[in-house]
């Protein structure tokens, strides 16, 4: 199949959903913002064996992809719309992957409400490797990492590590003998959650916010350096799945793991101790948990590291 | 060095153009669009070996990959404003190498007054891929291939073969022994030239206009299908520049590969006979030249094929 047949049955259809997107046959979408409203876009690139295992399933591939993209849409406070493609695909790519894939583009397009407008799709003799453009709309306030203050809350969302975990039971190298546990921990690493009505709910009360994709204490680091503030917090009070909790509680050394993995695209934001209340009657489809406070010093700080024994050491990780 | 070293040495630079992009250093870019005004974007991705080179001057690929894209959203008559950048590396990507690319993408930026609004970099075990969004802006018409009407003359830009020529001469498989001429080639293949004045400049007088990316005959062909039109057209008027004349008089065979070949990146467009005055008169610094007419029938039709010997075979075109 050429690429005109290729776009025509598996993309074309996920693009009726907006008119500007001409069908996916012309040169580019048309695409008119409401009034007043900004633009928010993000790139995000992933290959296989290094982003994603060359044998997940297309659908979630898909699916991850997607999800990459709208956390960091998430993570501004925008309203996802638009979903521009690039995939370069192995010479090998059959029609079972590519409609298994377009499937759970086009699900998670329904599911989130965003439609596809544009792409190219080119051949690779190298591994799959996809890039994603999603443009999304923000209000009047949106949100970065650099405003956070001193003396600020630092809370996460939903659970952390469930990603670096899952991954590593999808590697088989981490055992998980309880099946609900296990297939919990490998959907969390496959088809992470992006957290956009906790991102919009944000704008005007968190003073920075950004997602967890690098790890929590890594993503946490760039937040204090683009505020030029440091972060103490307890390990002790990060919140974590069941199955997080269980495989930490036969193995004490995953703590660490859990703390800097990536893959979780939950947020991690900041606000004053003024808006607590605010925050704890938030209803934005996702628990969260404070887990610290924004300090003058530099770096992050896990208080309670020497006492849980976690030994940290990753990049983006400073311990005190 | 790491991806964040990477990109604040050598992407940031480039982004300061634009105080949206937050520096590279947020989730996402946001961008404040004038009011009323569209947003017009594409995807374009490139491989080596497939679309350039590997060892082509790493500054002109990123030249390249601005141009082609930049291409796109002259076909729809836009202006260019914001790009998001994904590099899929391989691990052998030196600094020298990266310095280079850097300072052909920051050229194109001045030169075509866009910004670099954000990215992704990722480490790749296969070969170099690249993929660029373009956002632009629209006025109150946009250029789309569908609108062409039987009867409407047909033109293009600047010259045909060049790129297609350029390339034969890279790879040593069309031996030119004028040393300009050769140069004059290679350039076309390696640094297109996206014709942004003209497309907008068509806004309002072109029926219908997309960019020759995969051959003049091809691409003729995609803007009949989408207007459910024939073309007829003479390739004795279709222009060559001196390098690409002296070529095919050499081997009148070449003509083929001029018309059917790709990488052009000239305009080819519609507009009726009494639009004529209008579009000798205009100024978008390229020369524009008639070639044929719109037609009732399927494809594309090139009246004196016979006449001049061509044999056309290549996909995407159908000889009467």
């Amino acid at each position: 199949m050429d690429e005109f047949g290729l776009i025509s049955k598996y993309f074309a259809p996920i693009a009726v959903r907006e008119p500007g997107a001409l069908g996916l046959r012309d040169d580019a979408a048309v695409l008119t913002l409401s009034d007043g409203a900004r633009l928010v876009c993000t790139t995000d690139a992933m290959v296989a064996g290094v982003h994603f295992l060359a044998d997940d399933p297309p659908g979630d591939i898909a699916r991850k992809l997607v999800r990459v993209n709208l956390s960091d849409l998430a993570a501004m406070g925008a309203r996802p719309r638009w979903l521009l493609l690039a995939l370069a695909l192995p010479r090998t790519t059959d029609d079972p992957w590519l409609a298994a894939f377009s499937a759970g583009l086009a699900a998670d397009c329904a599911a989130f409400d965003v439609a596809l407008v544009g792409g190219d799709t080119v051949a690779t003799d190298g591994p799959l490797t996809l890039s994603l453009t999603a443009l999304g709309e923000g209000g009047a306030q949106v949100l970065t990492r650099s405003e956070a203050q001193g003396g600020d809350d630092i809370y996460v969302s939903g659970t952390i590590g469930d990603g670096a975990l899952g991954l590593l039971v999808a590697q088989g190298k981490l055992v998980c003998k309880d099946e609900n546990a296990r297939n919990a921990l490998i959907a969390g690493y496959r088809v992470p959650q992006p957290r956009l009505a906790l991102g919009q709910a944000l704008c005007g009360i968190a003073t920075a916010c950004q997602d967890v994709s690098d790890g929590l204490l890594a993503d946490l680091g760039h937040l204090c350096t683009a505020s030029d503030l440091g972060a103490r917090i307890t390990a002790a009070s990060v919140p974590l799945s069941d199955a997080a909790r269980a495989a930490v509680r036969m193995d004490p050394a995953l703590l660490a793991t859990v703390l800097s993995g990536g893959d979780d695209y939950e947020l991690v934001f900041t606000a004053p101790p003024a808006a607590r209340e605010r925050l704890e009657g938030l209803e934005a489809g996702v628990v969260i948990r404070r887990i610290g406070v924004m300090t003058q010093g530099g770096g992050v700080e896990v208080s309670d590291a020497d006492i849980l024994r976690i030994s940290l050491e990753n990049k983006g990780f400073q311990h005190f």
